[in-house]
């Protein structure tokens, strides 16, 4: 999506380790109307699927997830990355590795709002290693519902999480994939 | 708001300690629908106000917060819990303590995202002793942003946190104010 690489190429920046910081409209400050816009996208996408849920995880998620729902006219779930005690009954949990904050965290969602009569569109900020989207997977897996697939804002595509998704024949679709970062030049997938 | 109160007596159940569970349509799963006709209501109330950012802290404000900003046409920035690795360069930080979760831990937003152009909304889906709110309300007044008012979801009238605030001079407005829970009923402030 163009104007996704666009705002990349121009606010990104990239740290070490080939972090790539999108804070002034992707995960700290949020500019709602691009996301409405990589909704309207998404939609076009996944016409006819029939989405009923989009599913994400906190925190950063949270935030385009309900762009897009709003745009899809879905309900939204999200994932809590603790048993808090704010979550009972029958509950979905999946263990997850973050290679960002370098912890291992519980991703927990109550069994309830993940129903037989659902078709979930998973959806992130960022696809890496793609450990957060395999765990958001085996979510659906353990619920009733269907998984009709993921979309993700940006995707690097150099970590290949992404591609393990797909070679598992799960459909992931990625607003923006950066294939190579090389002295500070970005370079996406054509 | 009459469709917020009506779904707070439908769907909501009490915890032991008056903790109000709402995790069907605001802090679990989220009607995204319902928070853009919340949205439309907050508009309304702050017309004229000229409001360009919606600031929050993470994890569920953020739905909040990008919902009423797709209807207000603002930004949204949303304060992190913790000091993370993505977290660089001048930052504003507050002290908080969360009563639902019995702990501390530092509230920080980097200090660009809030200039001297802005006027700000705080925005949350719950307020009760108001401890989230405060904190959001002095980072504000540590930057050079101006402040607008607070918008909330549900307040917890009984806790006071929102009088406190509004004994200070800040706007406060909540689209459902609960005064008491006696008997496991629900009664709301007029």
């Amino acid at each position: 999506m163009e104007l996704l690489e666009k705002r990349i190429i121009s606010e990104g920046s990239i740290l070490p380790g080939n972090v790539i910081k999108v804070g002034s409209f992707l995960n700290h400050q949020i500019d709602v109307k691009l996301l409405l816009e990589m909704g309207r996208e998404v939609k076009r996408l996944f016409e006819g699927e029939k989405i009923t849920k989009i599913l994400t995880v906190e925190a950063s998620g949270i935030a385009v997830a309900t762009a897009f729902a709003a745009v899809m006219d879905t309900m939204v779930v999200f994932a809590k990355k603790h048993g808090t005690s704010n979550i009972s009954g029958d509950i979905i949990c999946c263990r997850t590795h973050s290679y960002t904050h370098n912890n291992d965290y519980n991703m927990v969602v109550e069994k309830k709002y993940l129903t037989g009569q659902d078709r979930i569109l998973i959806v992130d900020d960022f696809l890496a290693n793609g450990q957060a989207l395999n765990s958001l997977v085996d979510i659906v897996r353990q619920s009733d519902a269907e998984l009709v697939g993921c979309a993700v804002a940006i995707e690097k595509g150099f970590q290949h999480g992404g591609d393990k998704l797909r070679q598992k024949g799960i459909r992931v679709e990625s607003l923006a994939i950066i294939d190579s970062i090389e002295n500070g030049e970005i370079r996406f997938r054509k």
